[in-house]
């Protein structure tokens, strides 16, 4: 089954709101197994609601339009529906019934155009409101049909969810699952080389999404039932995770770096410390974004200057001045002091030059140090991020969460 | 001048993401006087890009179309355009050696993927993009014309202000200027009834965006040169500073609180440590986020166990054990202490509960104490933030370093 999105509303041309409706729903309709290829947002005008819609019907099985349910003038989804499939208009008793009982609860009088809610296509399916006013309605015309759904996007979920999901899943019977990847350490470019042959398949289907210093790969599956479409998925998720090795640090739309990190620690009962100077905090902030991070960090430094990373770490003063503090010494000497004056089990530091200016010696913007100190020892890394002040901090934070898992997964 | 956006991205139509670049460049159009009657999104698919876009430029004389910029093999949307307007791909040497020397600089070998973005519909004119290694481009053919941006909404803004708009102005026979004023430390329905009348004019105009916990006024001037749009808009923006007093602290699209922090500092040659529980890192970040931030910022330190209270910044063990680690006391002893122990002159302090949890007393989440200490003493402040505990502790970052701004400026 073929879907498309009809979005009706002057205030999405204006830009005075995101279209949230549309992303609501595209992503429902992929849970449901319905294929979706288009989304279209017109204004109220009548004449580009009806080309638009007639458009898509001409592509499409169903089309799925949001807005226009209004009572005023200018609210004219249901009638242009009516026209393209050269339907009259008919009175919902039971709508009329139920926009009287609504107006009588909230306490407002009924006003002669609320009556224009309660009028549909002839022969649709109404949908009642649970939320508002507006009902919506299914139209069927031949093997083609049009869902109208409100705009509010209240009205619209509680609708889509109680009537108009049940009526697709019934219209389908396919259904879609999807895994994401998280992959830390490697490009976007030299993932898509590893797992090319991969991406020629039609079911399931692999796609990459990326983020800063990061890449998440999604397998879906289509299949006639949710454990089908599960088995074969598994197959595909192993092999990337067989090319990819340990740069998958684990799975999940809402997983993190700082996630992954704060749960090994967890695991493990043990805890952690950082030692900041060019990312300046962002470390200790990642992993305190994580709800329950006070079980895994206690305190964390920002030593920006010299002294500060002498004082306050212990980095002794001919370390500072035989290498500097954008250096593998520091940088060590930092971890360690770290999780000396902390007591905790592990420590990672940072210390580099973010840029726009890179070292007095000629050492380029985007050279970073970073450190980890743990049971085993202390071990650097020297990297070389390219990107603004912003993408180095942000780049060498998730870095650092990463060595920190990666010295830790070693370490089991 | 009639323009349409055509949105391409298999994520858009998979519901992972809104799509916001569309809104945001709707608003930017209606304010630029140019027209728009629809937005069109497709996925990475050759033959479903091309028919939008052929049927866009028979509807629009510019389509504006957004994503498809990538390296990998489905981000295409350049090669569409120049199919639909029957011409070859060219190479664009400028670009090529800027990706080149990004990937000399980061020490990978040059990718045959890479080399993709510097590939331009013959004639296109290149729009650089100074926030990632995607350019972008303007390809005119008789009377139409398509605007090809990155997807990435920092990328895709910046490349629209920088280069766009004021093509869209140019081709639309007036100059626009814009003033951002910064707002800090009001609500924006508050800020909105302050300015009510204002909002009535055609030209300027001034719109309102909201951040978090913090507000932009806009207001734009359309005038036959840049110098009467500026004089147009001056006595505009003096209006708004004289009606919300100190809660403007700065201007500029990329000004922040930060950096109206690190700029008076500097400016006064004094220095800032900060003392964090709650935002666990987030306000130094965002002060070492600016470029210089060495000459203002020596240490900082996260504090987030009570030991680490104690022990690093000196909180009394009586304070803690009385009053608890979210509360007035504490939190000021947190900035006295790290004021004392960084020699800084000054020192801001956070502690409360970020979230989803409150206090076992009974404290909600969302209360955060925020302390600033001084030359001239310490003050407190109790906060309530609304909100998920990203936001309460980006809220509460903002709100530290305001704070610090205020007490600075009542000492001038």
């Amino acid at each position: 089954m073929i879907a498309e999105i009809l979005s009706v509303g002057t205030e999405l041309l204006m830009g005075q709101i995101a279209n949230t409706d549309a992303q609501y729903i595209s992503r429902r309709l992929s849970e449901l197994g319905v294929s979706l290829y288009r989304h279209t947002t017109v204004g109220d005008n009548p004449g580009r609601v009806k080309e638009a819609l007639r458009e898509a019907l001409a592509r499409a099985d169903v089309v799925i339009t949001t807005g226009g349910l209004g009572p005023t003038e200018d609210d004219l989804t249901k009638e242009m529906v009516a026209e393209v499939f050269g339907l009259e208009m008919a009175l919902d008793e039971v709508s009329l019934h139920a926009i009287e009982a609504f107006m009588e609860r909230v306490g407002h009088p009924m006003a002669e155009n609320n009556r224009k809610q309660a009028w549909f296509p002839a022969g649709a399916t109404v949908m009642p409101n649970a939320c508002g006013t507006a009902p919506g309605c299914i139209v069927e015309r031949g093997d083609k049909a049009v869902a109208v759904l409100p705009g509010p996007p209240h009205e619209m979920k509680d609708m889509f969810e109680r009537r108009l999901a049940p009526w697709l899943a019934r219209r389908g019977g396919a259904h879609i699952e999807s895994r994401f990847l998280r992959i830390f350490g490697i490009g976007e470019s030299a993932v898509e080389n590893r797992l090319r042959d991969l991406f020629h398949a039609d079911n399931p289907t692999l796609a990459l999404y990326c983020g800063p210093g990061e890449v998440q790969a999604r397998v879906t599956a289509r299949a006639a039932d949710a454990e089908s479409a599960r088995a074969m998925i598994a197959p595909v998720a192993e092999e990337i995770r067989r090319r990819l090795g340990n740069h998958v640090y684990g799975e999940g739309m809402d997983n993190s770096i700082e996630r992954a990190v704060f749960e090994r620690l967890r695991d493990r009962g043990e805890t952690v410390s950082f030692a900041e100077s060019c990312t300046g905090g962002l470390v200790a902030a990642r992993l305190v974004s994580v709800p329950g991070a006070s079980a895994v960090l206690g305190e964390a430094h920002v030593t920006y200057c010299d002294a500060a990373k002498a004082r306050v770490l212990g980095v002794r003063e001919e370390t500072l001045r035989r290498f500097t503090a954008v250096s593998a010494p520091c940088a060590r000497e930092m971890a360690e002091g770290a999780r000396r004056v902390s007591g905790a089990d592990w420590a990672a530091a940072t210390t580099g030059y973010a840029g726009p200016d890179g070292g007095a010696d000629g050492t380029p913007a985007g050279t970073v140090f970073i450190a980890v100190a743990g049971p085993d020892g202390a071990t650097v890394e020297q990297c070389r991020f390219n990107g603004s002040r912003e993408f180095v901090r942000a780049v060498a934070a998730s870095w650092a969460l990463n060595a920190l898992r990666l010295r830790m997964e070693a370490l089991s």
